[in-house]
């Protein structure tokens, strides 16, 4: 398998760059006879769209998809199905300035140790642009999940810098800018506040993201190497600026007895989930939870120390349209690559006796 | 590739259960001209032993290994190299009051739901006992990894429950039996004493560890999904009852502001290492530093609830053989598992260009 | 790997339907710093394209390649390389009387039972017309071969069914519409008057083909399982309509002696190619040689007996578009698809020590 | 997935050399609850054994097999089988005059040009004895796919040389020494007579297997590159010696029409298997029927002419224990490659939809 694709029998491959012609992705696996319309996917990725309000990039971008495959007559056919989104608001000109300097917090520097040179238009390969044909394809898996186990999978922000969002109503996510799950006016307001403050300053500030997936069936995931924690972790540490993952009670253990932590049975199933739904590699058929650390965005205007190209320190400054906080966006993302690999597990699943 | 096997180009098939006449690995990928011999595997091996102090299972196996492809005259061939390590000290008796019942805090259920049936003895598959192989694997990495890069991967416990270990002293992990990179005296007395207690009480406890690489070459991982932050994720959440995985400031970053955790460059290189040595999914060539939450063992003397196969409640006590803090023997495990992801990865950076 | 995936670290994704708003792939895993624009691609396309003479199916696909990522400056960036081609040229109504009818010699049957439902437009994903994306993809190894080590990927029609074409001049496949590597007036014509009939009869002709590879390194191939001549003979034996693949002597080693077969070696090198260039499933330097043979064209005017969906017995004659021969569009595929195992060989072949 | 695997799912990993400790495999993705004893597979490799008739090599080698792993109560757990066979007869001083230079028709030389060394005893890791793993895994394939759709895999020699063997009584292959599907004393008597000769003269013989699939169920194969004629022809290229594979008509078709070559279908099923049981790279339902072309053994005693290491030209003859015709043992390991694809896509047919 290469190394832009994820997945062994539902498996999606993802191309592109901020700045080139298009970004896109082709989801291999997906089974035939599923409902699919360009819709199912417009709207997943309408909700991480850049641009929609004061605190995400101002990039102007519709992402609007195109299904270039694998569909008749409204329904998957069994063949690869390719996504297609045209870049259409790249302003290549904001990055000029920077083009031969390693922005600090950012894979500037690997790529060009790696690959002797590197595209450095709005991040090139390594942009969170990157996340959209992700999100596109967990759309499908989503729907798919949906329709054969009725599983629900979620994501919001509990933390921007120091202002925590209580987990209380998954209804709001949709309705602040901050996807958070609550319509508490305190912490809506001093985040909003935060933000604002960051873009005066040029700078920006990191978050913390809670997944969940309800109704997942037991027993999906393979046991050695390939357990659905595993491969969940390698999912979510995979989302760009993403430093941390935890499941179920996460650090919390390191303190913990085995007596506090164990969840009891009873014959109506488990008394508690600090398992947060998976023991052993294997889902328990309790709710799957995650944590995601999301690091500050890399890109601020304040000045920094870095280097460039030619070995030689010089001072740099990234005024590009930014998210002061890339993880507010994180949370349509973080639910597409825990729908992929759920679906994946699914479908091996088939396959264990 | 199939749920047992790990790595792209340097891939690692892990066979075997706890109580089944042996386990293994099959090591494919090796480059031709390694110099190798049992006694590499066996002294990594040793380090995460059983029965090597009163603190961690008292199961007697001598983890002897015997290489039984891939090499000639000493050196490796480039044909898949297989270990073999005998089980020799099962018993089984230990787990048949058990049988039929899913251990809380276990993959039992989960084995039950999947596969229809499950091997009892010891844990079977899930046994952490299967770690012994992905040491043995390690091994190997580690050595062509020193021979290549001077690259040293190396771990230790910070944490058990609540006594810290500070990391101080790494040559002292192999001199105290809780794998700390400290010779304070205060804080190993403190976890012996924890320890000691636990064991009376029939409880366990939870631990924190501390991994880091040094002179790994930067440029080595995939930028879209298979990075190595995710991949190094994917590893080490795979090891047996992790339950959280960080990289640099890990979930601090929520908290900090971009001008804060950005490392800056000079001509000289980077002033800091905020981002555990990985950004954007690539090495930058600064130490890799990640950490590990270790839940605490699930098997306990204490008395629980749980339910039967048939569905039935029951009450269960674990008396076997078992680590109190089974975290004190992930060390050497994530050390193997890092190191066959970088092995991997700077494998395929021959590809890059 | 997904189903629609070729190659290990050269890995093309191939998606698409004959009848779908476009077909294309990604290419990943091309090394950085190769110059690639897409007219090095249509070239390639170009020698594949429909309607060129009058005995290719007269659909008219200008078959432009758009290059959607993996790009800039017009060096490859080590970021997967999408390739798009749309579709313009799709007459669904020719398959309306037959969409409920399992076409003699195709995969429809196939398709029906393992999917549940399937595209009869043009044949859909079974269609001749998805090895455009192979085409396009193999421009791109033929390109990276040809840069390191001097490699030519050719292939020529050497029979169409009573008609043998002798190997004497490769220039000569551009000139014929046969692919024929040769100027000989009589058997030329002796094709053309053949197809004529054919076209007028309604039926169509099986062919052979030869594929050579020179300039190939020694030690290319993985030498159990994964072997060079096992993918090699994958590749071509998944080119649509080819039943049978051999390498050097092929069948005819089934009459030979040891002494007869075996090719000797002298300080100069190897004194014959019996071999066809592969030993022990690795190159040895001298010339791949293979040759496929490619059945006729399934689609005939000519009534035959076929059942439908609903498991009744009907008639069935094929008026679409269709090759009398589809050999005679395989040679610029089946160089393609022999130019895609090498590349991914030599790039793994850098990870042997 | 590495070199040495093969399969998605049904997932067979090989290691080991012709002289080195053991031989053996890793058979990852076994569903659960199989019913399965060492005996199952020892029969298998009882009829692949060297020393069973003077026509086949003297090497005494038991290939007993011990299974490590997977089981539990006589069934299959899910977890991989690990299965091992000692080396017990290597005579490695057969060897020692040959252990500079290059054996002619072997893969000595590509592997010295690819690795840098090469392991001389025996052939190493290119030698047929490791076909026996194959045998060992395909076992296990054929008595799941006989349980799962009663499906019968089989294989005979068709032709040693000039002489053929009719296929009219599958009982025969194993009631004579050559795998033949016939009780004629004709044929069998003039094979017995060239292969004495050849002994005598020091020089060895090509040959052709036929190979069936009975009872395969339609739909199994991946429809564009992983094939089920593609995945076929890389298992059984791969077979060591093999350099051509054919389905159904094979090399036949490039001389028929379509409307001769295209199987007409009833409401009863299909009429004639000029397909060999295989469209569009989908089973049909239809017995798979395919053909191998085996080189003769490049083992001969007669002087040869060859490089050694040093580049200097020298002679050879190679006098250890070989077969003088190395298809008379392929049958049984062209069964088990054949077992081993068809389960695997068996499995994978499962996800379809």
């Amino acid at each position: 398998m290469s190394g832009s694709s994820m997945g062994r029998i539902f498996t999606v491959t993802n191309f592109g760059e901020s700045h080139g012609p298009a970004i896109g992705c082709v989801v291999d696996g997906v089974p035939a006879g599923l409902e699919l319309a360009a819709s199912d996917i417009q709207q997943e990725l309408d909700r991480r769209r850049p641009g929609t309000s004061r605190f995400v990039t101002q990039r102007r971008e519709a992402d609007a998809v195109e299904i270039l495959s694998g569909l008749y007559e409204g329904r998957t056919t069994g063949s690869p199905v390719a996504l297609l989104i045209r870049n259409t608001d790249q302003k290549s000109r904001d990055y000029s300035a920077i083009a031969d300097k390693f922005r600090p917090g950012h894979a500037d520097y690997g790529y060009f140790t790696k690959y002797g040179l590197r595209d450095p238009r709005g991040g090139g390969r390594s942009s969170a642009r990157l996340t959209a044909p992700t999100v596109a394809a967990g759309a499908i898996a989503k729907k798919w999940l949906a329709r054969e186990f009725g599983t629900v999978v979620r994501a919001c922000v509990t933390q921007v810098g120091p202002v925590s969002f209580p987990v209380e109503d998954w209804a709001q996510t949709g309705a602040n800018p901050f996807f958070a799950a609550t319509a508490r006016g305190e912490p809506l307001h001093e985040a909003a506040e935060l933000l604002d403050q960051l873009r005066r300053e040029g700078d920006s500030i990191g978050s913390r993201l809670r997944l969940e997936a309800l109704h997942v069936p037991a027993g999906l995931g393979e046991p050695v190497y390939d357990r659905l924690d595993a491969r969940l972790a390698f999912a979510l540490m995979g989302l760009n600026a993403v430093k941390a993952v935890s499941i179920g009670e996460g650090f919390g253990v390191c303190g913990m007895r085995g007596s506090e932590n164990n969840d009891e049975m009873t014959s109506g199933g488990f008394l508690t989930n600090h398992a947060g739904g998976i023991l052993g590699g294997l889902s328990t058929g309790e709710p799957i939870v995650a944590e995601l650390a999301v690091k500050p965005t890399p890109s601020i205007r304040r000045e920094q120390r870095t280097r460039n190209e030619a070995g030689r320190e010089v001072l740099i400054s990234t005024t590009g349209r930014h998210d002061p906080c890339v993880g507010l966006r994180a949370a349509p993302v973080a639910e597409a690559l825990a729908a992929m690999v759920l679906m994946d597990f699914a479908l091996l699943a088939r396959c264990a006796r």
